[in-house]
């Protein structure tokens, strides 16, 4: 099979610009076959903002009513997608913007309302993701840059974690590819103490991820990710790492962040 | 040669939410290869109203300032374009929403500043259409969605007029297809008075246009909708016609429209 990587890229990067560039630059430059997941940052909420609408955060996750899926889809799939695409082009790197809707890509379901109503979220199962389109964008060499704004197969379009997307995307493509999955973000990879990057762990069992969890020794923010990530690697996918966004290319070992496994 | 519909839906029909779900299911309907390319609407002018950030138009077209680029990427790409393509998918039809950046489909050249400075609108050369993407896709029985973003292939995006994006599209896609390009918009077809259905011109010619046009029988929101009319007809599009958003699929004689000759 063939190496396919999927990159992740979060909404850190994205509110900076010359970071995301230099960023975007080691992702074109990266050979092969791939695929960019791109988070919101914080424009959708700056937007919100200035438009008066409230944003309702609950467990750190939005609470997604009309007005803010309106901004959600413009911000993520219209202003930060185009804004990467374009950029990547001038790096000569063909990339095709694409949201969950595209091709039916990923269909998702409306989080049902149990003691909290999250609004037009929507949860993604891999079974009901649909490679067709990726697959022949990749296999004539285009590089799909997909955000997180999915669909209910209704008309209806649904907010959805891009750390999740790109969890089910790997997952969905590992029966076809050899899946390359790597998380970037601001920090070298899993840290016991956040603040210290010589406490990076350098290869993650699941076994020990669990004991480290029931020691609080992970921070609330990096549970979601790393649920993520090794939902990945027990779906068989081998090469799962969460590193630091200016650490994609890089071949010296102290900058591979974190490995899943 | 197989056919290709392409289709430009305005942004008159985009503001009305029943409407533009009533023209999109013809146009699910609609058999064959097809493209679909969408105007603005009114929601760009009034995000923009809500923003605090003036619309400046000369001779009835926006000036386009940074923030207001921003906007129409979001408005644009984004809100309308994915809302478009996830109420296609509900009606069974794979669309595949796409900017000008979104695989190198439209390079444009930014405005030179004259005696106006129209700031972030590209300007396109059908030369500069690479039809592949678009191809691909449409081969693959995608049906691509295209908004009026383009970018210069340097990491801008510009913003573009629509009816001039369908037009160059037509004419770069006339070498591998027998194109049908029709204008939907908010009327039966070209009248010589607006107001009176019956003073529709059923066949125009470009002679009877030139003179309607020193007799000034033409409004002056049609000029630029009959230039490029004329101009794909020109480069050899047999079927150019500008009919009614609701008579895209009538077999009326009536209902045709006007074409373009």
């Amino acid at each position: 099979m063939e190496t396919l990587h999927i990159i992740k890229i979060g909404g850190n990067r994205i509110d900076d610009k010359q970071k995301l560039n230099r960023f975007l630059k080691d992702f074109a430059t990266l050979k092969g076959k791939k695929i960019l997941v791109h988070g919101g940052g914080k424009l959708a909420t700056d937007t919100a903002e200035k438009l008066g609408i409230p944003t309702k955060m609950v467990n750190g996750r939005r609470v997604t009513d009309e007005a803010t899926l309106k901004i959600a889809v413009m911000v993520y799939a219209g202003y930060i997608n185009k804004t990467i695409v374009s950029q990547l082009q001038a790096y000569d790197c063909n990339a095709v913007g694409l949201s969950g809707a595209d091709g039916n890509i990923i269909k998702s379901k409306k989080r049902e309302i149990g003691t909290l109503d999250f609004g037009f979220v929507g949860d993604v199962d891999h079974a009901n993701i649909q490679t067709e389109l990726l697959t022949d964008l990749i296999d004539k060499s285009y590089v799909p840059v997909i955000c997180a704004i999915t669909h209910n197969g209704e008309g209806q379009l649904l907010n959805t974690n891009a750390d999740t997307i790109v969890t089910k995307l790997a997952i969905a493509l590992s029966g076809k590819y050899n899946v390359n999955l790597t998380y970037c973000f601001e920090k070298k990879g899993v840290m016991i103490d956040m603040k210290d990057d010589s406490s990076m762990i350098q290869k993650l069992h699941h076994s020990d991820y669990l004991q480290h969890l029931s020691n609080r020794k992970i921070s609330d923010g990096m549970i979601p990710k790393l649920e993520n990530a090794f939902e990945a690697s027990q779906f068989g996918i081998k090469n799962v790492r969460i590193c630091h966004a200016e650490h994609l290319l890089s071949d010296k070992p102290e900058n591979i962040g974190t490995q899943i496994l």
